[in-house]
């Protein structure tokens, strides 16, 4: 069906293709923005549950982070490996379907696509986050920005994204030096104070502890902690876009990001602790983001702190992006193998996959609204899908490692790595269940179901419509044409015209009720049809007038022609229809729609011998 | 257009011809009904009015009731002419149309439909009063009750009433027997006690008088008060319906209901003053209904009261039927003259003109929600539409006398009626046109401007389409066939084949990308298409390779169409679309609409000589 790929107006160069020959210095805003910004939520995340511990839960933060970054770090090494394996690019949905098979493919896939919405939705509502802490007085319309913001990103994508390259670049590096600089600073005055240093402007006061640690706490933080890890597939996904050497400069990129990003991980938590920063209620008025408050507390809130909260908006806003870039690439692979539906393929006037673009909207808007555009409560459904396709990815890598053959070194890194992503997989979604990853748990089966469907149904389509065989010509004979004509008017000579040129088998049908009507055709037939056909010399078409009590058109109509189309075995019936087709749409309101009826009937009756041809007539302007 | 009267179903027996035989006793409540029960709300519409004025505005009422029944007088005497002048029904719309004109008919039908749908919403929301005073915890429910007996309404109108005659009798008798019971029991106790009855439960305490006396709030009360004489028109209308002697019999039935309903209408005027019974407030919270009031005070709150409240609300909803019934047949009328969309003369597979239906349930549910369901805000409304009708029946009997000369007695009396009907409706409209008569004033106008506009539509249409000369049967020949072809499959094979059979002339379009598909026709060409067709002695069509940068399918193909159109003038060119046809709606979401899309840009670039053809092919169950 490659024909049908798209539909109008000319397509966007694609993502890849334009970024073609990037290196580092580019790929890093392109394709660590999204594993870099997950740092704004990550910590938050995992301090907002530290809350009910008090002024405790802030000494927990640098353990926990601690683990997340070991787990960071074993994934790090795992991509690298996949880098090497699919120089081309290998997205957990590749990697997952060519090694471990349909099933875990379509896993994946589901994962993926969840992962991505809940990027875009993460992504926005964060943002909206750090714009709140920096304008309190927004905190109620927290909804609507989110919601404003989507539709401008969605409205930038329709438009088509030309060049995201600049528009990535600044302000992922504004991000970078404004955090790091904190960080430096935070360090310094905390080394130098003996890891007590003076906040610019005191953090909110620590609430008293309200409950005893747990491990059952232990564990929840360390789920929402894992946020920070998502995006961090990206490059894997992109190799094609590096200029070569391709894999050693995405190799050189990821391992660029992944060091920012947990030299960023590191500095907030340890900061945190030495500020004694926590998360602020994000339900509650007077709520506060993590990194506000870290960079007021170290430098005040002077120009610095609105560049920074400013950057940290965009490039938020930036990595829900990255899902509009992404999420239709994705579905349009998944439909390719024809498991979801093909408007998929399609493109749009000045977009890739303009359709995939409307399902991201519509399910990230579905999200924001069902959770209120809070992060906090997005969270939990987040890491599950980003963890589950990990997860795939690894394993898949195992068995290609194996398929390999002497591979085992490399095996057992993906190895751990399957195994370590598994694990957190496994805890994140037991401890995360109730609060939201339910949902998740729930869509990616829902997912699946409605993929294989869609499979099935293309699968019998094709099963169908092949055929094997040259073209028939044995029996070409002219249809039987059947018109049914009311009264005399230019509609109807046309439809009659078009029928005596189609066929020298014409049927003119006439209903009628008990009450003549004069202006009927029968009573002009002689004068205005037969006659002018018998000079010409043509065969007089059959005039059949069938009585009808109650003056249905459709039911005796369809009964008649079926009644013909049993008559004449292996012939054709073509039923003509002249039909008025009218300018305005408001017209059609004036005028019945009797041949789509007639259509449909035949349709329900469903027979390969009888069509019908709509002769439309059309009104002058 | 006749034949396109009915689509689908048998259509019911219409009203008229169910009640072909029907007399005096089942007439009163067949054609009563709406006259009778507007006893129930008009005289408490007037009694709202008077609260203002304390206990001295009970006092009031007897005077307005008496000026209203002398109106109601003048008007049974109008209408007794009309039946003789109009023995096959004489509805104002047919009266003033064929009397005064086109444009007085179309105000009265615009007038009349208002009347209706206000019939509707009147007659539902003071059932809905009623039920309220007698279950004061629904107060709060009342549009939702309101909602909810229109929805019943319509449900039991759409499946199809077989027979009201019972469903009217039983209720309108009970309901004329309660009240002239509490009307006569009342009566006695007042002329017993010397003019000062014992409440058996004392009505709620009249107000302090808070304004004085004025001519225009009189003027006002008589408006509202005249609510109370709307339906009166529904014997002239339905004539026929009656035995012979068909006139002598409805005016016997209208005579009956006259005095009935003057009966009723001075009763409780009377007994109100007796009782000193006041209306309350119909927004606050405990209203009850001046009849509930009555009835208590008379009877208590026994059985008896709640079989009569009972009744009240029955009576109430029927007369909300008739205009289920009426409404449809007016619409019906109006599009049968070309002056509403035709849709109206369509019947549905259980009722006559659904159509009808559907409009009078929009218009009435909306005019409910506006109104909050309360029949004191609807009142206003109400009384402009029904007496600017009587106006103009009566209006139009004195031009219908004129006519015939000497009966000048007759023309008097119609002109005395037309008079005090046409000053009745100066009246209201400017004492009511600040409390919502001016809703109605916009809503005729507005509706025959419509009216104008569709008619135009439809004499264009007959003017452009009317054809004085027999068929044209010169230059009848084949047309030349396009059939876009993407690749070889059953569906194409089967376009194919009709192509052949339809022309000697087709011609093949392949739309195709850069890169190639293997798949394509152009790979099977000669072996599955040229070849055999070749062998046959056909002429081989002609193969169009169109390459599309884009892969775009419907801009080329146009573009390809509208050329061979401009190359063989005055010739047809008919593009065959073979589709796939699925069974089921879901389907359609997995397979594209190119058919349809070529369809419509064929369309926009409107041209009389080209036709799209689909050629279905369908999916087995």
């Amino acid at each position: 069906m490659k024909i049908l790929d798209v539909l109008f107006g000319k397509p966007l160069p694609s993502f890849d293709e334009r970024a073609e020959q990037i290196g580092p210095s580019a790929g890093i805003p392109i394709f660590g923005l999204d594993a870099l910004s997950s740092a704004a939520y990550g910590p938050e995340a995992a301090l907002t549950l530290l809350i009910p511990l008090g002024l405790a839960g802030v000494h927990y933060i640098v353990p926990i982070s601690a683990a997340i970054l070991a787990l960071l770090i074993i994934v790090y090494f795992s991509y690298r490996q996949t880098i090497d394996a699919y120089p081309h690019g290998g997205g957990s949905y590749t990697v997952a379907s060519e090694n471990l098979g349909r099933m875990p493919g379509l896993l994946a896939a589901a994962a993926l696509m969840i992962d991505y919405v809940l990027t875009a939705a993460v992504g926005i509502s964060a943002g909206v986050g750090a714009l709140i802490s920096a304008a309190p007085g927004l905190q109620p319309h927290t909804l609507a920005l989110c919601l404003g913001i989507l539709v401008l990103l969605t409205l930038i994508n329709l438009r088509g994204v030309r060049d995201t390259g600049v528009a990535f670049m600044i302000p992922t590096y504004l991000f970078l030096g404004t955090l790091m600089t904190v960080i430096a600073l935070g360090g310094w005055h905390a080394l130098a104070s003996g890891g007590h240093p003076h906040p610019v402007i005191a953090p909110p006061q620590l609430p008293a502890a309200t409950e005893a640690l747990s491990l059952w706490l232990l564990l929840r933080v360390f789920s929402s902690g894992c946020a920070a890890m998502t995006g961090v597939e990206a490059v894997s996904n992109g190799v094609m876009a590096f200029r070569e050497p391709r894999s050693k400069n995405a190799k050189l990129t990821l391992t660029i990001i992944i060091a920012l990003l947990i030299i960023l991980l590191a500095g907030i938590a340890w900061l945190c602790r030495e500020y004694s920063i926590g998360a602020t209620n994000p339900n509650g008025p007077g709520y506060e983001s993590v990194l506000s408050e870290l960079i007021s507390a170290v430098m005040g809130r002077g120009i610095f702190y609105y560049v920074s909260i400013g950057s940290i908006l965009l490039v938020l806003a930036l990595s829900a992006n990255t899902a509009f870039a992404d999420f239709p690439r994705l579905t349009r692979a998944i439909a390719s193998n024809n498991y979801l539906p093909r408007v998929f393929l399609l493109r749009g006037r000045r977009l890739l996959y303009s359709h995939g673009v409307y399902a991201l909207v519509g399910l990230t808007a579905a999200l924001l609204i069902l959770f209120g555009g809070v992060t906090d409560r997005l969270i939990p459904l987040y890491a599950i899908g980003a963890f589950l396709a990990f997860t795939l990815s690894q394993s898949g890598m195992v068995v290609h490692w194996y398929k390999k053959g002497n591979a085992h070194g490399r095996m057992l890194v993906n190895g751990i790595g399957a195994l370590a992503t598994g694990v957190t997989t496994c805890v994140v979604l037991a401890t995360k269940f109730e609060e939201g990853a339910w949902v998740t748990a729930l869509l990616i089966p829902l997912l699946i179901v409605i993929m294989f469907a869609v499979h099935r149904h293309y699968e019998r389509v094709a099963r169908e419509t092949a055929n094997p065989d040259p073209l028939r010509v044995a029996g070409l004979r002219p249809p039987l044409v059947i018109v049914p004509i009311d009264r005399w008017s230019k509609i109807s000579e046309k439809g009659l015209r078009f029928a005596l040129m189609l066929s020298p088998d014409v049927e003119i049908v006439h209903i009628e009720g008990e009450d003549e009507d004069p202006g009927s055709i029968c009573n002009v037939w002689e004068q205005m049809i037969a006659g002018p056909i018998r000079e010409a010399g043509l065969n007089v078409p059959h005039l059949e007038r069938i009585k009808s009590p109650y003056r249905l058109v459709i039911r005796p109509l369809t009964d008649y022609v079926l009644e013909q189309e049993a008559k004449h075995e292996n012939r054709q019936i073509a039923v003509l229809v002249p039909e008025l087709v009218v300018r305005h749409w408001w017209e059609n309101l004036l005028h019945n729609q009797r041949a789509n009826a007639l259509k449909l009937f035949l349709l329900l009756k469903g027979n390969q011998r009888v069509m019908v041809i709509n002769i439309p007539w059309y009104l002058n302007r």
